[in-house]
């Protein structure tokens, strides 16, 4: 369903065919906005959020872009598998087969996954990465029925208790392993994951199995915000080595969308156009040229 | 040179008796309000940190809580060890070596090491951890002499960046296993390895071989605050499973102190005995009780 994007000996021009535009981003644009900045720009994928798209109709949404050719790289995010209370749980398992039909209806064969945290009061981290487990049973199926892939994010460890008990490649691949790869794949965001001395052996795991769904892209910059959910750094602002990571997922034999997700409020208070034009920039910079 | 730790089966008085309170967890005491308040309390131990030793005078210091019949169970902090500049390079080690001095005067044989984060504009994370074993190789020999252990402190990832590039008990434990267990251990710290699923494997191979040199105490809480320094949690008040912790590290056969080092702003606004008070109030009922 997705664009095909090119694969073998890459220069520049072939991996900025690859390069995709999460709506995060710029967060300032609406989604008419969003297809008319790509298309100026040459970009040609996208990845969405749920609430903005049904915001504005999922029917509505596929249309749009589709008639601006654009490719939806993925779908953020399904997930929060960790409620132990039955309603709860029976919701997250509703709201996920909601997100798998948008996804299927936008095109894209990626459901990103936030797995949840920590129950209130609980202290069980290892109950609750098998309640991912569980719930991952029971979606996989469906999720493959409808041509979408179920995409396990691990998220920086300091999301452990209030948004992501999955903190590790390792751990993501420990629980995609028991399914098809076809069916559950893992998602390497460089911003949750640099920090790792054996993300390398683990984005190789992943990849020769065919399990990377997803390649996001941002940087690590301090001080972080209260909250640390808004602080990630524009490519080449902070710690991480972009190329690196690009080129250990390409050595695994990735060859799919790379996708740019930056939550960062001093992006959004610029003009759209222009913050992608830097994201381009620093996408060609930091993870084209030959260092 | 630090008090005997009752070792063997132990009750709650047994393990009381290694309680330990980091100064940080009452940083509104001064160093005479902390041996007075812990003398009350029946504390026996005591985590120090550089900065107060040095205003009141390490000799001082160093009469002070053997009049109040203290032991100093650690000193915070040597490290910062990742710089690549000669200059600031040769300072870091000069002020190591001033660290152990205090620790050797002050009765400790654990001088706590934060490894430092990257130099500015560097990417190079293996790199900077190889420093750290360099500076490691220099001090282990002095700091042997001086009677001092050296133990480094794996911090929470989410301080890779800009304050210690040791982010796991694993990495920590690849770099003391460099050098004999009697020179270089490690410290196991709540708050910053809680969320890692191989933590237990990892405590066991420290205490197998002897390199547990602190156990130290926090809990973790949401949201994060800016900067993210000062958001631990008081015991019990988190996500983390003390008990579990305590479990494991018995296991693994470490029979010194637990020292509690919570840095907590709304803990400072508080009278430091009853804030102590609660400390112990909390140590007994999440750590020593059976569940």
């Amino acid at each position: 369903m997705s664009v095909e994007f090119s694969g073998g000996a890459e220069g520049p021009i072939d991996l900025f065919a690859r390069f995709s535009l999460n709506q995060q981003t710029v967060k300032q644009w609406s989604l008419p906005e969003l297809a008319d900045g790509c298309a100026r720009a040459g970009v040609r994928g996208v990845g969405l959020w749920r609430a903005p798209v049904q915001e504005y109709g999922v029917a509505a949404a596929t249309q749009l872009v589709r008639d601006a050719g654009l490719a939806v790289t993925s779908l953020c995010r399904g997930g929060f598998f960790t409620a132990s209370d039955p309603k709860e749980r029976a919701d997250a398992l509703a709201d996920n087969r909601a997100a798998i039909e948008e996804a299927s209806a936008l095109g894209t064969d990626t459901l990103v996954l936030v797995s949840g945290g920590l129950p209130p009061g609980s202290r069980d981290l290892y109950g609750a990465r098998e309640r991912v487990a569980d719930a991952l049973e029971e979606l996989a199926p469906y999720a493959a029925e409808a041509g979408v892939r179920l995409a396990i994010e691990p998220l920086h460890p300091m999301y452990a208790a209030d948004r992501c008990v999955v903190s590790t490649l390792a751990q993501a691949l420990d629980l995609a392993e028991r399914f098809p790869a076809e069916r559950v794949g893992v998602v390497v965001d460089t911003y949750h994951l640099w920090w790792d001395d054996t993300i390398g052996s683990q984005i190789e795991r992943a990849g020769s199995a065919g399990r990377i769904a997803a390649f996001q892209l941002a940087d690590w910059v301090t001080p972080l915000p209260a909250g640390v959910l808004l602080g990630r750094g524009q490519l080449g602002d902070g710690a991480v080595d972009l190329r690196w990571f690009r080129e250990q997922v390409d050595a695994a034999g990735y060859r799919g969308p790379i996708e740019v997700e930056i939550f960062n409020p001093s992006l959004w208070e610029r003009p759209g156009a222009e913050v992608l034009a830097e994201v381009v920039e620093r996408f060609t910079t930091h993870l084209v040229h030959i260092r």
